[in-house]
């Protein structure tokens, strides 16, 4: 990946983790979704993020992902790689292992059980760049890591060698808003967008692309969508951005607690027959009662047509 | 450790991590550590919990601390480890490392990237117990955690073979009141707090012990505490509950961030000449201004007298 | 009230305010409560608390509380009356009331709508004390008004002439550890608790007293727990202590949201003939299942043992 | 105003209120402040919102506000009025104000004490709109309210005659993309949006405009900004979106509390000469060394280029 490409633009779907038991990958279901996604028209996958589930996997099984995602996407697009971790020493870990894979870039979200200050973030990025083997993108997910990074952070994250972009999956619109402000010389650095009901407007006003989860399923619809935001076909744009808020309103909303999003996603795929619907602990899959809901709402959605 | 010594009673100290730098242990300072704190009279050591800063450390570092800290108290204490983490898998390769190195039981909080519902929480609690080789505490910490065990769902935990107890560190006074009446049939359960400043009246009302920071530092001033809460000797009760406060106040409040516990804490053990302030990465050691702080502190509670 | 009669000990319920609709008191009910709180031996009454649900009521009926209590009270035990407000000014008008009707103190929590930063607060407390017309105590409150008053700011406001105490409803324990240190050479300054499940822990080391929402119900079983703890009557304390509990874990936890503990409190009111269980929008009072549920719990509490 | 004029669109300024002290308007300031916004081409304006400091301001006071703005605008825009209060009775006492003086319709935020869940919200819209004289907007102001209207709320309450639109001040991205998902066959029901940094994605995709507090100073940017996004004039949109994001990190971010947005509001507009900068209690105008940041800062604005 040359800087001349720099920034990364389009659609990087954070690909879901597809197992077998805690232990054990999907190793059928993950060729299949690398192959879906990739077929999608997807400009990158994104794995071991919150919705590869990276948190409830063992170091062993992270590494397995890093080697297998590298090897199946052959570098047909960019692969990057989460290397959150609440320790540092296994975040290098697990960059060490993205670049000997040949991985493109890793994404780091702050240490998530004791919250950082501010500067203590600025400096844990300062240290670990210094011996980061890969380009890295910072990760802001609050809602999992209780901190922000905030805009004044990001600001002096892009000035360190090796930091080239940031993913932003907080829903606080000001905040994004102050970032993109910050950032608003760096014509160079990434900035990419989590939560997919927005990203249309996101790109209309100058935001790089999404790492939507949805993309999972349906890679192609993510994609035109992130087309129309760019050629500002706002007729299109409208039409798809119904297809996507369908989608968020009612296969992510079908479970009761946090997790729901990512079970619901992982059933769907399953209805799809795309991976295995396996939840690492401490999360289950649905159960009857909840699939056929899905498969009802990927009826309503006339899903076969989104493909 | 027979069934017929529950519930655990006393000071157990949730001992911090001393270490060299991010990779490597201070073993030497571990060695005073446990000296001093065996010496003070503490009922048990507890390692890699929240103080133990075990989120920040590698999972090869985190074996090795149980096995150096197991041979270092030979027995003489019940040794109680923490394996709380992300992944299942690790929690689990935690406790086979703790049970293959004598340790007496482990400690564990909920995953921590991903809040869990309740009924997820127990069903996790039952999964992980189907292969837990140790007895097991659980371990309230909703600070970092951003989920409680309610009251119900220490209640049903309780009836899950294997798990002897609680340690709560909510500070939530009606919450552990709650949880304390919920089990009251229970009397070999154990309950243990964390926050120091509240063991006097925890264990007036019946609290088995504290699991306290300070008693790193001061291991016979919480065993006084709580002998005199066991005797209600409630004069020397006051006397006591005073320095605990005076420590609480200062030592921990030299910082700016919600490190600063950690940071005086370990700024104080080496100035005590007990081992090294190094922390884990994202924090740091304190800077000099706030060294000669700690200094002043430590002067100001005329240290030495309570060793 | 005399100085010399400082600081306030014992008993004082938040009342309830009894209504017949938004608008209206129910007077005999209220005639009614003050009588058999009375009778129970409490150490005064407070009114236009959280539990009196002052925020939901219009400042008109607000006065004519006020008025009415002090009348029916008749100096008989000491009335302290909430002026929690948004504004300023209405608090302002509200203290005017309560001196001109007799009451002896008043009680203010935080403005609760725009959150204050610590030096706000206490600048704000300076200010209006310059008007204040009565004594007062200072309410934390930080689950409803998103503040609390840091231990360094009550340290500071206990200095500022005329307030003369503080009622924490935290339930943090750290928190109320630190202010009862940081007050520790103010022996006249009172320090009361509202959450009635640690009212025992509380009085045992210094707290001097409880305003308890169950003390509408059951004045008498607060006022022998109070005392129990003052003659560390440990037995006896252990009993009563367990009745609170099984209040605190029944009757206040019927319904589904943050007012529940309100509506089973008013809804046992109503079944024990006291007052009418109205409650002021935006909540309604429970329907005939939850009213069947608090009538079985009241029999199971054995309820007219503890009148 | 007609119902054919449905739904609202545009720049609806939510006014500070001058004021000379905590019971006395700044009448010259209120009226300089109402002639600024109407000559600057806004296409309402809207009184006692939170920048309009309501909660802090007595009831009387809110009344002669009122009555000031509605004779001061004389019809030439509609008048929107902050009727959010803790009581009932209170919010509807100052609709029947706003009815009785000629404004167009009023503004709800939930009660903010003590908070309510959703089906508690949505009987209290439903019983406060059975006795409300003028159409009604409900106002989400999470921060401030601690609860949000849910979406499925808000798809309820829109069905309850009256109500006839929706602020949202979230700043929740997601949020708000699933309110307009939900309300999206509901074109004549308003939705408008409180952060200003974010006026131009909103209107591009459908939003009907912006209640921005900077349009207190600037109504003319604010109004061509809106004009650009609803012409698609990106070029016009990225130039007046640059200015937007430079007021918002400088003359809302000199203070160190939640407060500091209101406090610099108000001494910008009063470094312009359009009114006092007294703020009600608990918060205080910025001193000296602050009013020259902000002096300093509407300088490298340029900003009477934006008047």
């Amino acid at each position: 990946m040359q800087n001349s490409s720099l920034p990364y633009k389009g659609i990087i779907p954070p690909l879901v983790t597809p197992l077998i038991n805690n232990d054990t990958v999907d190793i059928e279901g993950l060729e299949r979704l690398v192959a879906h996604t990739i077929a999608g028209g997807v400009h990158g996958v994104f794995i071991l993020g919150t919705t590869g589930e990276f948190a409830g996997l063992g170091q062993k099984l992270r590494k397995e992902l890093i080697e297998r995602v590298c090897l199946l996407v052959k570098g047909r697009v960019p692969v990057l790689v989460g290397i959150t971790d609440s320790a540092f020493s296994e975040s290098l870990n697990l960059a060490r292992t993205a670049a000997d894979c040949g991985a493109d870039a890793v994404v780091l979200a702050p240490p998530y059980y004791f919250a950082s200050g501010q500067p203590e973030l600025l400096e844990y990025l300062k240290q670990i760049m210094e011996q980061m083997p890969l380009p890295l993108f910072i990760y802001n997910m609050p809602v999992h890591t209780k901190v922000f990074f905030a805009p004044e952070t990001v600001k002096a994250a892009a000035e360190i060698p090796g930091i080239i972009g940031m993913k932003d999956s907080s829903s606080d619109l000001a905040y994004y808003k102050r970032v993109q402000y910050a950032l608003r010389h760096r014509k160079d650095f990434t900035f990419m967008i989590g939560p997919e009901e927005f990203l249309a407007e996101f790109v209309l006003t100058g935001g790089h692309g999404g790492v939507n989860g949805g993309a999972n399923m349906f890679p192609r619809l993510y994609v035109e969508l992130y087309n129309a935001a760019v050629n500002r076909n706002f007729d299109k744009l409208a039409l798809l951005q119904q297809k996507v808020m369908q989608i968020s309103t009612t296969i992510y909303k079908v479970g009761s607690y946090g997790s729901s999003y990512i079970k619901g996603l992982k059933c769907a795929l399953s209805v799809m027959g795309i991976c295995s619907d396996f939840l690492a602990a401490p999360f289950h899959r649905f159960n009857k009662p909840e699939r056929e809901k899905i498969e009802q709402m990927l009826d309503e959605l006339d899903y076969k047509s989104l493909l």
